[in-house]
This record gives C-alpha cells, sequence and structure tokens, in this order.
C-alpha cells in the first residue's frame, strides 16, 4: 500500500487495489515463472478480465497488507487466478482474473506449453 | 488517458481503466446527479463490485477515448453501471460495476430514496 | 484531473501534478513536434529534473485545469520547460523541467538539431 | 516500486518517484513521528516544494529500491528533507523536499513546536 493510494474518502481507492493484484500475479509469474526457466510468461500474457468484490473499507497503515494468489483453472491458452487481499484475519476484497497467453510476433493467441500448464497446476488450491 | 497510463508493454495498463471508469461514474453521479439535487450521491456511494473484459489493447493518442456510461439495474439500496470504452467505433473494454448507497454517519447500507431511483432509472437503457 | 488525484487529505496529491505536467509536456512535445516532423522527440527525450512549487491547494472539480506550458532554456542538448498550473484566474503551482535529448540506440546524449532548437525556441516567451 | 510504475519506454516513470518520495516520507513523519508522540505531523503537513534530479534509468525488478531520508534543514515553520533513492551501490535519483507546517483548523502556517523541532533535527545528518 501506499498512502497516497487513499483517496479523498480516506480509504484505499478502487482502483488501487488491482494495482495490488498485479503486484502479486507478477511475483508469482515472472518471478517463480523465472525461476523455473517460462521466461515466455514475462512476455506474453495478456489480462482479459478481472471480477473484483470489495468487501471491507481498507485504511493505509505502515504495516502492509498481504495478497494472497492462487491458480484456479487452466484452459488450453489461458487461465485463470484467484486473489485474496487481506490483513490480520480481515478480507477487504476477493478478485478473479483471466490470463491468455499471447504471441506477441504473431499477434495472436498460443496454446500453454506443458511445462507452464504444469506449473500453473502447481499453484491450484488442490494441489 | 494519460500518456504515463501505458506500461512497459506500451499498451494502457489494465489498472489505469479502472480509473476511466471512475471519472465517467463520476461525471454521471456526482455532477448531473448535483444537478438535480441528489447531493448525497457524492458521499454516500460506495464501489461493490466491478467486472471488466478487455476486448482490444490500447495505445495513448492525443485524441483520448470515450467511455459511455449507463444504468442496467436498480435495486433497493444498489445499482449497477454498464460502460463501454471505445474509440472511433473500435471498443477497447466493457465493464459494469455495483454501487451500494451508504449511510456513512450511521455505517450501515441506505435505500435509495425515491428520486435517486428515478434519476437512476432515466439512465437506463431503455429509458 | 481525476477525482482519485485527491488523497486523504481531500486535495489534489502532490505526486499527481508531476502526471499533468507530463500531460502538457506531451502534447508540446510529442503531438505538436510530430506535426512539424521532429519525431525524434517521441523516442529520445529523457526527463533529467523538475522543480515544483506548491502555491495553493486544488480540490478536485469537473471543470478541469489548465496547464501554461513554455520553453525556458534552449542548450546544447539540453532545454529547459516552465509550466503554471491554474484555472479561473488561480495559480495552484509553478514547475520547471530539465530534459535531455538522448540516442537510445547508442544510449548517450545527443545534440539537439537545429530544427529542434527552432522548435523549442518558437515556444521561449520572448518568441 | 510497482511493475505498473514502468511506462512505455520501459523504465520507472518519472512520476512513479515522487510516490517512492512520499513513502519514505510517510515513514519517517507519521510512524516515527506517531512514537515520539507528535501527531500534529500526520494532519498539519503540507509540500510546498520538490526538487528531483534523475540520475539513472530505473528497471522494475522484484528486490525492490531503497529510499534514504534525512532532514536537512528545520526553519520556524517549515523543513526541508534531503532524499536518495538507491539500490545495490547505485543512486537513480536525489530529490529535496520543502514541508510547511499547518493549522489547518485556522487554515494558516504554524510554527513547530520544540518537540517537533528536536524531532526533526535528530535526523539532520550531522545529528
Amino acid at each position: 500500500m501506499r498512502w497516497g493510494d487513499m483517496d479523498a474518502y480516506q480509504h484505499v481507492n478502487n482502483v488501487a487495489y488491482l494495482g495490488y493484484l498485479e503486484e502479486a500475479r507478477i511475483d508469482l509469474l515472472f518471478r517463480l515463472g523465472a525461476e523455473r526457466g517460462l521466461a515466455a510468461l514475462r512476455d506474453g500474457l495478456v489480462v482479459a478480465r478481472h471480477e473484483i468484490d470489495y468487501l471491507a473499507p481498507l485504511v493505509w497503515h505502515p504495516r502492509g497488507i498481504d495478497v494472497e494468489v492462487w491458480v484456479e483453472k487452466v484452459g488450453g491458452s489461458s487461465f485463470t487466478v484467484g486473489y485474496r487481499v487481506h490483513d490480520d484475519g480481515r478480507t477487504y476484497a476477493r478478485a478473479r482474473s483471466t490470463l491468455v497467453s499471447y504471441d506477441l510476433a504473431a499477434d495472436r493467441q498460443r496454446r500453454l506449453t506443458a511445462d507452464e500448464r504444469a506449473f500453473f497446476t502447481s499453484f491450484t488450491l488442490d494441489a
């Protein structure tokens, strides 16, 4: 959280939450993905959809908040990520994003590789 | 659009779209609402949910983009807003937000007044 | 201005002003520069320094604000831009940026061309 | 740093740095100030001026960056903060902000208290 994420209502603005989801997702996809040699995730993922439910107002505090992130579903060329924004046992938001793997050079969707599917599947809740 | 809304992929970042929706919504609710004497809309509306589908990549350009906004459904203490982010005939995103009217002093949901319901209903597509 | 530019003090956050300066600067450099055939300005300008004095608190309103922008000084490979953020006769901030022209391929500063110097000089106050 | 702080040049946008300065300043003034019982700092400080020199391009990476912050000068109703944005021995920016203590109720500057002056002086480099 940044102090400036709060708006004139003195709560974290609803737009800022999507930045928190992005950080959590990027940590999963870019950092962990890179450690497993899945570099294509860094340059070929497009956000196709977000859904977010705001459950409680969030006030900035210096301890920060946590974003839990997991994979909900893995398809042929897309997958769905789930999130919970929380702090000390309180949940502020739940969200879900659909990401599509993309071949930027060819400018079209591409199928996930077997390694990518195994990587994503390892982050599903029943994994 | 702001030039800085583009990210390292050289497209407008998915987070920035929610700022565009906010501007369109605020114009409807705060400015038009204030003109009709519905001042409570300014201080007592909470975003409960967003859904957004990204349909095409958007590159900053000086002409800007348009956001069409309308009311989809009016309930007892909440309503749903629809949006289309577009430009010269191309649609970049479609979205939907659920807003809840809130009594900030009492810290709980409140019912929409008849005037508020009439105001929102006048922005439904079949109005 | 965007409504979300306001922070918990219910004024436009100091960080957001730099976004306003960027929009004004980009309009000058990218849009007008492109009209004069100075495409290199779009891809080879680096911000080296900002100075900004905040003169009055700014509250979001639907009419928006204006940013006056001019060129203060043109050097061999850099130039200085001045700004005034204002609205209805009130000045909210004054600022100045130093921009350096850069050869991205060679990764070093480059001298401004004669056409670029003439373009910038035409935006000085005594031009 | 947030990944989305990068712009279409694939470097952290110049505007985003001011958010980093804000986080570092707030940690000093709000968190440490509150620990010393100086609660007025939280609600009565206004940014009067920023100066920032950008020294090297910054690319997002998951390790993050550090912002060193100290007090440069303490005046009657204002003080100056210095910053260095750095990472692994490389300096990306140096900056300085002037902050003014403000009596929001009376809507005018107020003098710093002796305790506030002592607190700020303890963060000067020669303290």
